[in-house]
């Protein structure tokens, strides 16, 4: 519900109601809502970070190449979607990264262990002469990053792939160049 | 208030109460809430044209450098507002192109015009030998909104402009050497 219609306009009674579970129980594992969403931004790393592992541990494929599915992956399940919801930490931090400082410390770690994927896969592939050694990994994981979070807000819009398509043709194609 | 809370999380009689405005005026010029939002987008618009517009008339400055200094603009306003509030649009975007149809109408416009402002500025440099005429204009200028937007995301989370930063040198570079 969160990942759809955002953190603001989900109420607590909503999500309990949805999720059948008594106030009670809630207020057992969760401080209160907020806590519930910081806690479900570390819950979606996890299963990020679940998946990356998959494709990381296939060492026989190029790092790039790794890279390009991991993306690739991400793309598919925003096509079963329809589309719809895109990035929940992209989600969040768009909603809630300017105006709320504990998400914000939050999500501004989540960035940083997401893109730390992304260097990882560059660092390998720097390694075995890839791409080239004069690159910067850290920033260039950083447009990336961004590249792709804009991508997947234009994927909501345009209601198609052509965006992340684009993002996952191109730049890989100057970085490879570059 | 919604360029900083969101469309949702702004209800309308907020919204009044801070225009200092009654209930009747607001219908008079508006059908509902949503007429609001939509009608936002298009003054939002027109705001950027309008600066646009003034960088693009400076003639003598190359069409690449008109571009960077149109992004630079945009780059100082966000850090004149703290890091805040990032591109309305682009919220919007994120917030309603995937649960509302009429905004994502609305939206998917507006994204068209904006990557056409970022087009215009790409054709000519290429009828100026500035860039490689074997590029796609229409691919880059759509890569190109992807890093900003997704940059922008990164400025409200870690409050700095770091990411437009490298947003606005690795990829410029990168389109010139493409």
């Amino acid at each position: 519900m969160i990942h759809l219609n955002g953190y603001n306009n989900t109420g607590l009674q909503e999500i309990l109601r949805m999720a059948g579970v008594p106030k009670g129980s809630f207020y057992f594992y969760f401080k209160n809502k907020e806590d519930f969403g910081l806690q479900l931004i570390d819950y979606y790393l996890g299963n990020v970070l679940k998946k990356w592992t998959q494709f990381y541990d296939q060492e026989d494929v190029p790092p790039i190449q790794r890279l390009r599915d991991f993306y690739n992956w991400f793309i598919s399940v925003n096509e079963k979607a329809g589309f719809k919801g895109g990035c929940p930490i992209g989600n969040l931090s768009q909603e809630l990264g300017d105006v709320s400082d504990v998400f914000q410390v939050k999500l501004n770690d989540a960035f940083s262990k997401l893109k730390e994927m992304i260097s990882v896969y560059l660092k390998e592939a720097q390694e075995r002469d890839e791409i080239s050694k004069k690159m910067d990994i850290s920033e260039t994981s950083d447009l990336i990053f961004s590249c792709f979070q804009g991508a997947l807000i234009q994927m909501k819009v345009a209601r198609n792939t052509k965006s992340v398509e684009i993002f996952n043709r191109m730049l890989f194609d100057m970085i490879l160049r570059y």
